[in-house]
């Protein structure tokens, strides 16, 4: 992927359809951040990305990372590549001034990310956690840790793991059995198996810092026994800890990044945060994890699609309709219908997005107790929808793009089906899509019977929606209420219908989203996307609602049923 | 995969949901195979592709073939694997008996390939061409040809390859620059190069059969210059041919089959058919062989089912809805849910699959003119969409399944991300799943009006559809008609909707087929599918339809402008 060929219409939407400059202006720590300083950032963003991240993607999924003894070589490149990285300060844009950061809104590290893990999703993952870390340990360390570690992790010199998963713990943390002994002189003596651990072990930077979920002795089962406690490769006296790579994983994709089996044997590690309070550490970071992890949906189809595009525009076969001789593939309405259809997500995706991002430093910095409180429950809502959504459409939109190569796209050498390899993983980590839309519709939406929602619908900033846009927002409300009713009589309903009940919220955003771009732009660019979202995307919205609604009517018919055999 | 897991469930559809015995017991060279007979057939399939075919499915991933200077040598195990296939006589199954063949029905070898693609699709393409090549031959070629190829082709002695497409070249057969010249001693020598070829080189058999198309001098351009040759790897005199393997190429999956760049140097070949008509040569198999591609797709998603089904019995996260304890995954509903939508698709695909094998039966051996002329209309229209549907399904009902998995999903272990890479090249192959759209739409469907479609919509056999399965029946007809009008002011029109139509007409046609099994089928193996086939699936019909109309008023509306404009 080449940044800079997304630049020009990620500051269109920044700037004209989001005004997002004059939003974080009006939040204390970003009022001296001026447009013309952020484009500054996102041009450099962008040189950075294409000259040293991008050229390492194919060599990073066929040489891989290496397991020997112990160590993890990562393919070659990738540390000049990370240390280039950190030197320049890319890992702490978005850090605090007074941690060692650059002091910039959460919404230009997103687009730096995006672009990255478009360049090359395996190296990507090496920095992807380190900001979640770095909030971690802000919040809830130890000013003893936090003098240790702080800046070592915002500027990136260290990088930072999350250990959670076990083998038989993934998705369900409150298995997870590591254990941790207090000691003495205030340390912990951390022992246990780890899995899925990315960046686990690697030859990127010196030390790399574990935070480990672990259960302290006494400590009650289930996820309210889970302490954390952070875990050094290397100890501050220089020596190795007990920490242990085993093995790395062979997998679908992603080879770039090294993917661990992890063993701590009497490893030291320091608590953080209070004793059985790990897991809420850890949600601090949450939605800016999954907000990440969306916009590696959207980098992979950008990605995708404009190798997709550039092969449309250069290979000939068969005549279109109406054409008197071969021509370009990008002439065919059905190649042009794939290629509009992602331009259609990306374009909508970043939209609601870089607007989520914008919100969470509202969330945080905003002096609006009530301002604060809408940008908490915009993030809360919509993180899962973008998370699963974003993800998914990054999956099947690269399949798509590939679609477009034939069977050029099968083979290596165009590097379409790499994209579609590593893309898959988004969505399973940092929660599976379809435990977004259970987080989604039982944790969010229905815990207040749909209020919030509601709400959020009938905030949405902008002009008034078209009729037709109305009226789906309208029904979404309804079938909420109906459905939090319904689910009094049939607690599985809701498991059934979440992934629809997700898909829905989501196409109602991305109306919304369109309807922004719309206002603010008027070139073909951008109309041929919008026509294709209208045409081709929308209309899954009646579905996702016939489906919910069939299968309430079927809950509400059982019920006399089941009266008459209680 | 384990073909023994679906043994049952097969022997159900064909005798109490088809009747399959009784219908090709109907036709003269099937009469004495009857069900008992068919059952044994499939019984000793099942035991051989479990115990010879599917152990090697690992290794052909993971080991691959190998490039070695001109030589490909296949994965570890295949060619004893493939002596063993041919010499028990598996790819003559449906061969007529004066060729060396069995003289089974087609639908016996159907369940055959289906079952090999689910064990082992890279070592399942080496045979997959076989009976298209014998078709060919024995339709095609010269009484001298058939003394010499028709026997080691219909057996499997020597395996044989379809040569057609070139870099240049792939959807566009017209574009094919590989020349021919014939000699006087009715020999010709054949010089170019192809691309994609499966199998073109490898250490399975002792020769190997090309067919492959090129021009002869002064052909036209197009294709209606193109004709068939005929090139075997080994002469009769023992010599090489000057056929050469150039590379293989490295790709997404399918690993263990080579798929060969060839060089045809002065090879020496024989023309198979009249000149210039190389492609109906050619056409007299692409039926058969899009049905079969269409069978991988439901092989490869049995395998990926019966992995996650698997799994789902024996992984324990999180509590289900209303549960006391941690409970198995299979009893969360969206996991549930992803399990009986795949099922879904298996079984009602497996019925129309099957259906269509016997109808390609009929319209080849019926002695009524008219029966004759609705399987051919059957299998005209059908077949396009069973590729399609079938093989869009198979690599995304594999990633659902692969979901199932979570984490462990994506790493190798499990096998189930091989599924997913292996079946992402059916929906490319044998016409991409865009032109298997455009081939239903534009060049059947609306090449009469509408009226085959409507012809064997209205003649479905069985029982009185439901009110509702009629109405989408009748919503069909409709759209199609309106389709044919709008079509003849824009042009563009059905090749915007062919996508959309053809899932219209698989949903209507799975309907049916769900229909078809729940009339012979009452126990709950086979509601569950049933419910998620209208609950979850179905309603795409709807979308589709809503999208094409769409389509369709626009084309209107813009008549009166274009009008205006001109």
């Amino acid at each position: 992927m080449q940044a800079r060929q997304a630049l020009a219409d990620i500051q269109h939407l920044l700037t004209h359809v989001l005004q997002a400059p004059s939003r974080w202006q009006a939040l204390a720590p970003f009022a001296d951040t001026d447009g013309e300083l952020a484009a500054q950032v996102l041009d450099e963003a962008a040189k950075f990305v294409d000259s040293a991240i991008a050229p390492l993607q194919r060599t990073g999924d066929e040489e891989g990372c290496r397991f020997d003894a112990g160590k993890v070589h990562t393919p070659p490149g990738f540390r000049d590549a990370y240390q280039a990285f950190w030197q320049a300060g890319w890992p702490s844009l978005s850090c605090a001034p007074e941690d060692g950061g650059q002091g910039l809104p959460a919404v230009l590290e997103c687009v730096l990310f995006e672009w990255l893990a478009g360049a090359n999703h395996g190296w990507t993952m090496a920095p992807g956690l380190l900001h979640g870390a770095y909030e971690c340990i802000k919040h809830h360390a130890s000013d003893e840790l936090k003098a240790q570690y702080l800046e070592k992790v915002a500027t990136g010199e260290w990088l930072a793991t999350m250990c959670l998963t076990e083998a038989h713990a993934g998705s369900d943390l409150g298995l997870v059995r590591t254990r941790a002994v207090l000691q003495p002189d205030g340390s912990a003596r951390v022992n246990g198996s780890k899995i899925f651990i990315s960046g686990g072990e690697h030859d990127l930077t010196d030390n790399i810092v574990h935070l480990v979920l672990a259960r302290l002795p006494d400590a009650p089962a289930g996820p309210k026994g889970l302490s954390l406690f952070l875990v050094p490769k290397v100890l501050q006296d220089g020596s190795r800890n007990a920490v242990v790579c085993e093995r790395i994983e062979e997998k679908m994709g992603l080879h770039g990044s090294p993917t661990c089996v992890m063993r701590f044997d009497d490893a030291t590690g320091w608590l953080v945060g209070e004793p059985n309070k790990g897991l809420n550490a850890m949600f601090v970071m949450m939605n800016a994890a999954r907000l990440h992890v969306g916009l590696q949906g959207i980098g992979l189809l950008e990605a995708a699609w404009q190798k997709a595009s550039a092969y449309a525009a250069e290979r000939r076969q068969m005549r279109a309709p109406g054409a008197k001789d071969t021509s370009l593939i990008h002439d065919h309405p059905a190649i042009r219908r794939i290629l509009h259809t992602q331009r259609a997500w990306i374009d909508g995706g970043r939209v609601l997005a870089y607007h989520t991002a914008l919100q969470l430093d509202v969330a945080k910095h905003s002096t609006d107790a009530g301002e604060r409180a809408a940008a908490q429950r915009w993030c809360a809502l919509v993180t899962p929808v973008l998370k699963a959504a974003l993800t998914d459409q990054g999956f099947h939109g690269a399949s798509a793009c590939l679609q477009v190569f034939g069977g050029h796209g099968y083979v290596r050498e165009w590097g379409i089906e790499q994209i579609v390899r590593d893309a898959r993983v988004a969505m399973i980590y940092e929660g599976t899509n379809e435990i977004q839309a259970i987080d989604l519709l039982v944790r969010k939406v229905l815990a207040d019977g749909g209020q919030g929602l509601a709400t959020l619908l009938t905030t949405l900033p902008g002009t008034a929606p078209s009729p037709a846009a109305s009226a789906r927002r309208h029904a979404l409300v309804e079938i909420t209420q109906t459905l939090a009713i319904a689910a009094q009589s049939d607690a599985e309903l809701p498991y059934w219908v979440a992934d629809d009940y997700l898909r829905a919220v989501a196409l109602v955003l991305l109306d919304w989203a369109w309807q922004r771009i719309a206002a603010a732009s008027n070139t073909p660019r951008w109309q041929e996307p919008a026509n294709a979202f209208a045409q081709w995307v929308l209309p899954e919205f009646e579905m996702r609602a016939a489906i919910i609604r069939q299968r309430i009517t079927q809950a509400f018919e059982s019920l006399p049923r089941k009266a008459a055999t209680a």
